[in-house]
């Protein structure tokens, strides 16, 4: 059966999959934010297949998540993350808490992220609703935003 | 090449994605946080195959994420966020955000998410410092947490 091009979705998370949706890409990202740039230490540091890599690597370049620059001290170029990837970056902290919370060690995380200056922990926002509370899922309702096709306004619209 | 097994890897974030860093897992998801809870309805929804969708919830089952139970009102048992499933709401939400920012349609978002009682827009909530400004990434600092091993002791640990 032929692959389902995600990337003609109409859906945004869709067409974020089709980048993101592997399970290296996230982890490439990840490695980027801890300040990894050159394609020898995303290797070591993921142990991942320089194949494989390399495909990772550039569909992040070519949907402007990373940029491919000339390496400041020699030797080959570097991957620094672009506006688009650095603002993945929250993305990324709440699939940490995610994964730490629900998928961690026993012993606690392994990274912890802190500001560099105040030492403070970084860590996703809590999600609260209008009076500051935790939000509760059963409160959220979904409505047909200005993007959404005729399908999803049926679906999602008012009834009444 | 042998597939390497994330499930294995001390990072909660490998972890995480060897349950979500397939396409159509995080797809799942969103049906999921949609309210949809039957078979038919994600197959539907989702345009997937019946064969992908049926691992998919599988998978998602056996990680606790989503519980199969009797359905309520005959007919095949439907598909309910657990605890588990529910906390990754908020890292939907900042996926969505970022999609909807970076891979979105030039008419909007598809979908708006709003609290049902106030109409209060939904949306993840900003990074921001201890000064309340917005956290620029070069001032992240990484150190390793109590669950690191030597490695990531030694990558993050202080070198002075």
């Amino acid at each position: 059966m032929a692959r389902t091009d995600f990337s003609r979705m109409r859906c945004p998370i869709a067409r974020s999959m089709e980048v993101l949706g592997e399970r290296w890409a996230i982890l490439v990202l990840r490695e980027a934010f801890y300040g990894t740039t050159r394609f020898d230490d995303f290797s070591r540091n993921l142990g991942i297949a320089s194949n494989i890599l390399s495909a990772r690597l550039g569909k992040l370049v070519d949907n402007g998540v990373l940029q491919r620059v000339p390496a400041a001290t020699g030797g080959r170029h570097e991957y620094r993350l672009t506006e688009k990837g650095r603002d993945f970056f929250p993305a990324y902290l709440a699939l940490k808490r995610w994964g730490d919370r629900w998928m961690g060690n026993p012993e606690g995380p392994v990274t912890v992220l802190v500001e560099a200056d105040t030492g403070r922990e970084i860590t996703s926002p809590p999600l609260l609703d209008s009076a500051g509370a935790p939000l509760e899922l059963d409160r959220v309702r979904i409505l047909p935003g200005p993007g959404a096709g005729p399908a999803m306004r049926q679906r999602f619209g008012d009834k009444a």
